[in-house]
């Protein structure tokens, strides 16, 4: 089978009832093409489809081919000013997207992360964009920190993979903040994280579940629960396409700090990127170019 | 220290500046007064307010007292075919109330309800006045079930303890459902409920947590992040008084089966008041009168 | 051109990838086939979208006719007990159903319907289902306000036509409703009947915007907005057949008495038909039956 | 009467029971003292309070005085890098805020705003802070719109007062925007202005009525219903003052600009300060500085 979700290229062809794309435009291509008649479509959460065709889920092969043939309504033209990689990107993007518009983050929220990988990291990208005036993220690792940092975190806490520690952590992290903290995601999805994430997070506000570290978890729910604090989950994203391009667009995100490896299409160069990926390391998102 | 939080009364005398009420007024009481400062109070959300001072919440003394002095606005004239037994029942009532508000309940949501006991049977009645089509309840104890039925519950599931039996009980209650569930309200809050009602409700639906069994919870939270069901926590209530005595007044809701043993207030009354309140079995609200 | 967009009937024929309907279904037909490619549908709001194709509207013919041709997901099977008439009676209710969501109707909505004609009365019926203690309608007409009376208002207020008493007729409407009118349906659509709406309503409300007898109107707008109470639109409605279909089923709505007067499909009984509908008096709806 | 209700100053003394502020601090004031008890303050609506106590509405003075005395729960603290003159900017910018929390402004949000004086441009600046990606901005007046466009506006417009025009002019401005209009703000509140906004809004869009130009209003409001354009009505604003301190903080809003003419205290700079603000012309906003 083949893999892969995030891509952009050039249209070679347009069925003849297609009035919005010509052969030659550059597209950003959302993955799942869902039902448009069970109730989750008709009532604007196409993300919940139960019968929802996506790109490497199968039976429904990936994107990680020369050409695939996709729906015209999801093939997002790109602005002048935004690459085919910029482009490939607004799929990590869009999950971010997609957590803060259900987190429901603007100028007043602040932001907890934890978690400074890709998911993390493109969430982190989009609280900006929705106004967050101070984020925290949260990690393991010195160098995912540093790269958290560099792009915009106003602060980054180190932390442990020592249960013991969360409710010390859990005070460094309120310090490091300096203010209530109203939406924590977690991006990780670990027991650790998401105890720390409830901990965390002031009455009245909220947690969003990103990341799938573990399946049953082992967390203070009821503690949160009478202090009103919801978990919300996210699958997926809609209509975040063009958002995201919107976004890169104007330069309120800037995602090309993320592209850290780049790969050509041959049978060698497919393979060391899989290692580089699988390796981590400095490896944020490692991207094939035709 | 005197307890007690569910009372009603006769206003004996009022301050100088109180227009609302006079001597002879019959009043249910809400419990908490809040600071009316802080950003929880200011923007809405009195019940998290962290000055509240709350009936029988320490050092606040309770309101199982002959008389107790109270903020006028947090008295509430009794309709005239209101009783003052019913207007007691407005605090339980409100928690119902409140975790109906909170998971938006209406005419399109189909509600199950996880334990019978009295925070399940007043959450239940608040679902059907919020116009909730289908209730089903559940619990391991079928005289409960039987009262759960007779003041309005659709259809009833009777559950094990075990925690193997989940899987299988979900399946048992979609089927008694006959439709999907919407909101799912967990009226006892333990391990098996939780992870019975997260796995129970349908994609895009929420979980309110209203009992507080476990403090710790072990349950499949991921599993049902990724469908965006969302657990919304609930404390106390707030604005609830009007409406109770609405739903009362109209008939909308009746409270009077739930009141099953009456007291005086002799010390040999009261002390049999609390062993049978205690003992459970047919007692759901166990009744002071002066 | 064909006219007609209310209407149910037997499914005849389905086609080869339908698995939701057989021959002899009898289905109520929701009338607008929307493009699920454009940002409204994708969005959730499918009744704005600009490519809809309307039964009626041209160039798209109607339904009164013997036999339509209609995609599967917009015939809605009926539950046994209810009638081809009722579930042509969807397509009214529909309005008030969507009106009521729109305006965000519950157990604590008290609601003033300007007109009681058809859509002033499915409106009511509709409030009354999402829970509304409290209904006032006003009308210029007894006969209608008579029939409003009889299928639910709690009270009704005979107004004239005459501007200059809308002071006047706003004290006694909000008189008659006796507390606060939380959201107010404008039905008529008239500058009188809006400038009373927007003067009865308290602050912090919703005026509804249902009728459509002024294209441009003259009304205090701004002492309104300085209140916050909001002016709320609707066009026709989204994904209400299921609920439509379960409030009829359960008996909450009843439309049958809206039903005035039926006809054959002869020439002769449909030009009847139509002068009885013109002539109003005593008709509300006017139904045929093959 | 004293008149005046937008300032800040330094706490001279301060309440035993105070505990947040000290003499020396510096504070914006949040000029209205509402009740606490009624149901609009107790819901979280209290700029609709009754009973509200407000600076410069009779029977209470204003705060264009060298002394006040005022609750400490609405005198803010203002950050070390935010003026006294900044600091007095929240309340009209409190107006703007109010604004955009009513109308969710997001970054998704298109911008439309009616009218560039002193109340168009704390919108524009508040709506910019709310993350909107394009704003357009409409005035009769050159240098206003000059200005505007100074401070950020994406796009002006130059309109005239002449109703006939209408139509010619919302085709302009549509076409200076280039995407849909989300939210049009209407800060004259006349004829006019209300027509173009409702005409200009795409379908599902909403009018914000900020500006009082007209009480009663003639507009096209049944066609921009059935587009369901909902006017949203603003009064005042509520806990605006710790977002509009955070945002002067952050420099995400600068008001420095529209501060255009100071004067002292004495009677003669007090007489040219009022001819000044009433002259109009290149007048923004006049500040008093003790």
């Amino acid at each position: 089978m083949v893999i892969g979700h995030e891509c952009a290229g050039v249209i070679e062809k347009v069925g003849s009832e297609v009035k919005t794309l010509v052969p030659g435009d550059r597209v950003a291509l959302e993955p799942g093409i869902s039902c448009w008649r069970c109730d989750h479509c008709k009532g604007g959460r196409y993300n919940l489809c139960p019968e929802m065709k996506f790109f490497a889920t199968p039976p429904v092969h990936g994107s990680l081919a020369n050409q695939v043939v996709h729906p015209a309504d999801l093939c997002f033209k790109l602005p002048d000013n935004v690459s085919l990689e910029e482009g490939a990107m607004c799929e990590p993007l869009s999950v971010g997207v997609h957590a803060c518009r259900r987190a429901n983050i603007g100028p007043e929220t602040n932001v907890l992360i934890m978690g400074a990988g890709p998911i993390g990291l493109v969430t982190m990208l989009a609280a900006r964009a929705f106004g967050a005036p101070r984020i925290v993220i949260v990690d393991v690792d010195d160098y995912r920190l540093s790269v958290a940092k560099e792009i915009g975190a106003d602060n980054i806490v180190k932390v442990s993979t020592n249960l013991q520690d969360i409710a010390e952590e859990v005070e460094k992290i309120q310090k490091a903040m300096g203010t209530g903290i109203d939406v924590s995601f977690d991006c990780a999805g670990l027991n650790k994280t998401m105890s720390t994430a409830l901990g965390a997070t002031c009455a009245g506000g909220k947690v969003c579940l990103v990341g799938m570290g573990h399946h049953e978890m082992t967390v203070p729910l009821t503690p949160a629960a009478v202090r009103e604090v919801d978990v919300v989950g996210v699958f997926r994203y809609k209509n975040t396409w063009p958002l995201c391009l919107e976004l890169l667009r104007s330069g309120k995100i800037d995602v090309k700090p993320l592209v850290t490896h780049r790969f050509g299409f041959s049978q060698k160069e497919v393979e060391e990127a899989f290692e580089t990926s699988a390796r981590g390391g400095t490896a944020i998102k490692v991207m094939f170019n035709l």
